[in-house]
């Protein structure tokens, strides 16, 4: 048996304990919106560490209408909801249970449909003063590398979680040294009526996030999120003077298709916000893992882009128009 | 040995015969914009009839920087370009190669880099007048269905050929009965500065590849291809009676995400143009593969919206300003 010797959340240590008796073969990354965006960067783990365990990530009624034929015992879903109430997340941690595979659900409430609904559930915590250890990133990462460890012996679990215990003090020097940045991004955007963002790799989520979640659900802003290797192909037809785009550029392989495409965006561009995680101090992060962990400090920085954005447009981010207020 | 059946086109006959003493674990499909889309419902076929085989979808660029672990002698990867000059699809070509994997190209120049660069090359034909079994998206279904016929006898490969042979008439009655509406559609959104477009499962590559390359690139509209389901967790705050959207509705299992984003839509929307599949005859097409060809039919009849809107915004399909113009 294999015996985990890093500090984990305990609901993690739960989760793998379990682990430790099964053959996971592949891994579903299931939930919607924003709690899929968190996903992206742990699938990108997976694909570049996982020796034999295979990945998919879906939006959770696509994966019970797209009913994978590989889904079965050997499966594990990681399925995720703050409220634990999304209906589409419930209705597929059952799904999957159905399908005799393991369903492990991130939650903050652990009294919630879908904290019930799966095998086992890890409750993460929520809001700007949590600890970066305790969040939904934190807590899935914990997760991911801790199944890498049990079932394949990968070596980066430990400092992972080192690495995530220092988080915090990073993102406290990256919202410092983004704070007037921030601020400036929101008084310069304020009016406009697109805002592209874009990224690769691991960071691809984050931009996801922002463009569907921030602009398009929180401030009705147009958007979307290209990825950094796509644009060349399509979407860099539509950047001029006056389109604004967010970049981000991180730490991983995928660098430098995010330069690429910010080097052509400050040539035919003008109205470009970047947020590279190279100006960031990643002290406490180990080298090895600072790759996968830049996703989480722009996801962290982007927050509070979005709260500049939102206070700037006098449109708070918890305005709706339908989401919990009409039916669909 | 086993044999198939079936008249599928040579070039894609000679790749099944060397599959045939392969033991293929995991697809790659690889490429970049328009050709990327166009696999994105091979990846929907697999997850769906796949026993075995795993696979996962790429943009050339993000592969190789990407680099998967899994990626090694049991990988098939599937590249496609139209010219085969595509850079950074030939360069997956022989990335691929230098993991020991096979690499299948499909292009449309049989002396291109990417024909050359790769294991063996398919050529497909390209054109309004080309008949549909011939195209990139109907030779990457012979391959895809002869690979899951010849790694494990999955029975659905000589009717999706056949109906592949039966789906020019589909196409031809299929633009017939559009004909007016792509002529409305392009009349009254000639002046929009952003069009969206919204899908699910098989079908979410025709809605990406209009978004992007057409309406984006060809048309410097702005855009955004959502996710039939992730629009109720944060895209659906967008719409209102100014907000055009384009939702196509296939024949697939996720149909009812589909539905329900055009239920919706139609309460809060305005601007509404839908495609669905269930209004076009599918004569011809066996019961078993129509959710699998639907999005070829939608992606055909998108082809005439967009030569429509090219036309009556006077800004032909090929107009560029970056695109093969300057470095990139």
């Amino acid at each position: 048996m294999s015996k985990t010797v890093v500090n984990v959340k305990t609901d993690v240590q739960a989760v793998l304990n379990e682990l430790k008796s099964k053959q996971i073969r592949n891994v579903f990354f299931v939930a919607c919106g924003g709690s899929s965006a968190i996903m992206y960067p742990a699938k990108y783990v997976l694909d570049r560490e996982a020796q034999h365990i295979t990945s998919d990530l879906y939006s959770s009624n696509e994966f019970i209408h797209r009913n994978p034929q590989q889904l079965g015992k050997d499966s594990l879903v990681i399925l995720c909801s703050m409220s634990g109430t999304t209906p589409e997340t419930t209705e597929a941690a059952k799904f999957a249970k159905s399908k005799g595979a393991y369903a492990v659900a991130l939650t903050n409430e652990p009294t919630s449909p879908l904290a019930h609904s799966a095998d086992i559930f890890i409750k993460y915590e929520w809001g700007n003063d949590i600890d970066a250890f305790e969040t939904n990133l934190g807590v899935l990462y914990q997760l991911v590398f801790g199944l890498l460890y049990v079932a394949e012996k990968n070596d980066k679990f430990a400092k992972l979680v080192t690495s995530l215990e220092n988080l915090q003090s990073v993102y406290e020097k990256a919202l410092e040294y983004e704070a007037s940045n921030a601020r400036k991004f929101a008084e310069s955007h304020k009016s406009e009526p697109v805002i592209y963002t874009m990224a690769s790799g691991s960071n691809y989520g984050a931009a996801y996030s922002f463009s569907i979640c921030i602009l398009m659900e929180m401030q009705w802003i147009h958007s979307h999120a290209i990825h950094a290797g796509e644009y060349f192909h399509g979407p860099f037809e539509i950047i001029d003077e006056n389109v604004p785009f967010i970049i981000l550029a991180g730490l991983d392989e995928t660098r430098p298709l995010e330069e690429r495409a910010l080097s052509f965006s400050k040539r035919y561009g003008k109205k470009l916000t970047v947020l590279d995680a190279k100006a960031y101090d990643f002290e406490g992060i180990d080298k090895d893992v600072q790759g996968y962990i830049a996703p989480l400090v722009l996801n962290r920085v982007l927050r509070q882009y979005a709260e500049e954005l939102a206070e700037a447009r006098n449109h708070p981010l918890s305005k709706r128009r339908y989401m919990w207020k009409v039916e669909y």
